[in-house]
């Protein structure tokens, strides 16, 4: 059967702060600027989960979507949406909660929990229009 | 030369039913939900087709994207914008017309009709703004 | 108090079919073209709900957007989502499913629904990404 | 010379906590559900400042983009971005920081800096994809 | 029957140049910066046409959007779509290709060319992403 | 460390005519059609810069992205932004400036000055909202 990627976007806001506990403040604001404001800052996160795998003849699915959704919601939008990535997240914790950070944590969120035959192939994650991380594994 | 990909978006809208006919109703229904309604649903399609070939230094150009428009309109969009991809689209039969089985059909449909040099990179078919399907053949 | 207008967007998707049941397929075919296809069609339609009233101190809402979409969950997507507007929603019954149609009779459905001191205000329809209808009402 | 109304975006990003300071965590919980996290949550903004005037004939502008681009950097991004909107914007002080708030506390920022016969017609303020406040005054 | 509002949306890209030819290069430089570049730029333009009227309740629709959009691809877009605004369109001769009297010109070329009962009610017209100008006639 | 791609927007706009100075105009309008045209047309450009790299466990980055934006900037959109792609770009001399020819250029502007460890990845190029190249070197 053919191979196809399947893409399911969910979506979230959070509260974060990018910074070095290493570092003193200056050396924080010199390296993130803004980003590092001890107040906080947020955005709305745009993520996108694919998954590929070979069609199922007896459904033309890869894997159904709503199931893919529940995964997301239950593994990962229920612990970061209107939340604090700093403070409130387990698995985000010892790491800075920058975009690079946050979606290889998503992804180890994901991995192994997909059905039988069916991979996690790419996460896209969009924090601003403006920019975006994609990571694959490894 | 270099070789590039070049993409061109097309869109369309039609009818469909996911469901399998070897299931009874309350089968279709609980793996397929509301997608399986007898009396159909539809969406708007987002088509994505990507080329990807050397560039031609005569023209700048991998292949003409008028021509490239004019092949996906005439083998894909002819046949099915306005459409009830079930019943009315000849090389949808046969297969469930989930996104994955319909972008699969959708690359047969195209590939063998670009002109030489150039090969079909990549499809990638949006039924919702929230997710897509994409192959890349085999 | 100001005066403010809060939009929340909803979507769904649907079947249908254009064409006037007094007129025969020819007469159809020529006003509504691929419209009045017998075999359906159908979109992915994006709602944009845009209620106006004072902003309630003790709150900084007009209106609380959660029960905003739920309500037009209830009153509207449960009815229409993935179903086919000219055989399965009561409320479409007795007129042709365009968008313009459609809006009129979504206002019906959400208007005198509001909290005290929030009116509707407009409603956006968008069925493709390339065309939309708006009403205020009257 | 005819009237045109003329729209500018910005965008910016902030953190913020929607909750009553008169009220217990338990009826902040219920009314604002996750946007009363004590932790913060936040947002990317999109912000369309809409101005309206005659069109000068000696340059084909209702107002330099550029100027108006300056004027809202100025007065509204530069204090915002990236900030916490609860403890660390002066002039967003003694309201709930909801979009409603936020967008007549932004009304006051740009109304009256605007250059002789342009006045401010439009404020649009995005907080997520899918809603939005508008504010025209008054 | 309801009042409805209806908008279809075309593109363009043209090129242009925004100087006032009564002033020498320092002067159009200071005021226009980059727009006033002798060797031309240009634009992705997308234009939504609203048009407002009754209800036909024998077609559903307020006037055939195909319709529409026909006399805005014969009266607009066939005169502008990858030409010099400046030098190549009769009906922008005279003016400064900003925008703002952009707008205005395709007001004149649309209005009185619609159907009997149904009115120009709004031009919206995207230059880039990030700015658009908004005309209502008069 | 896990390797992650970054990918940062920038923008601009540009004139440009398609056309092979060594054919006839006949020629060049039979093969370009109204991108050939003598008096210019233009876009909206937008363009994806995708680096990949390990994240360094000092930031969390990969590459200080307003570092990446500003190299972007300083080397191509300082040089092509409301400017002529035929006439006043060195770094375009020699070549039809199609999307293809473009975006290959783009990629030698860009190769070479990223900080060690960080490749440039893909650069992916939009001429208008309905069509984009893409390039990864090589």
């Amino acid at each position: 059967m053919p191979r196809v990627r399947v893409t399911r976007e969910v979506h979230f806001n959070a509260a974060h702060r990018v910074f070095n506990p290493a570092w003193d403040d200056a050396r924080n604001l010199e390296v993130f600027g803004g980003c590092a404001n001890p107040e906080w800052h947020g955005h709305n996160y745009e993520l996108f989960v694919t998954v590929e795998g070979e069609l199922d003849p007896e459904t033309g699915y890869v894997m159904d979507l709503r199931a893919l959704k529940e995964l997301v919601e239950e593994r990962v939008v229920a612990d970061v949406d209107h939340c604090n990535l700093n403070t409130q997240v387990p698995w985000m914790q010892g790491v800075i909660p920058s975009s690079e950070n946050f979606v290889v944590r998503i992804w180890e969120r994901l991995e192994g929990h997909l059905p039988a035959g069916v991979r996690l192939a790419r996460l896209t994650l969009w924090e601003t229009p403006r920019h975006y991380v994609e990571y694959e594994g490894g």
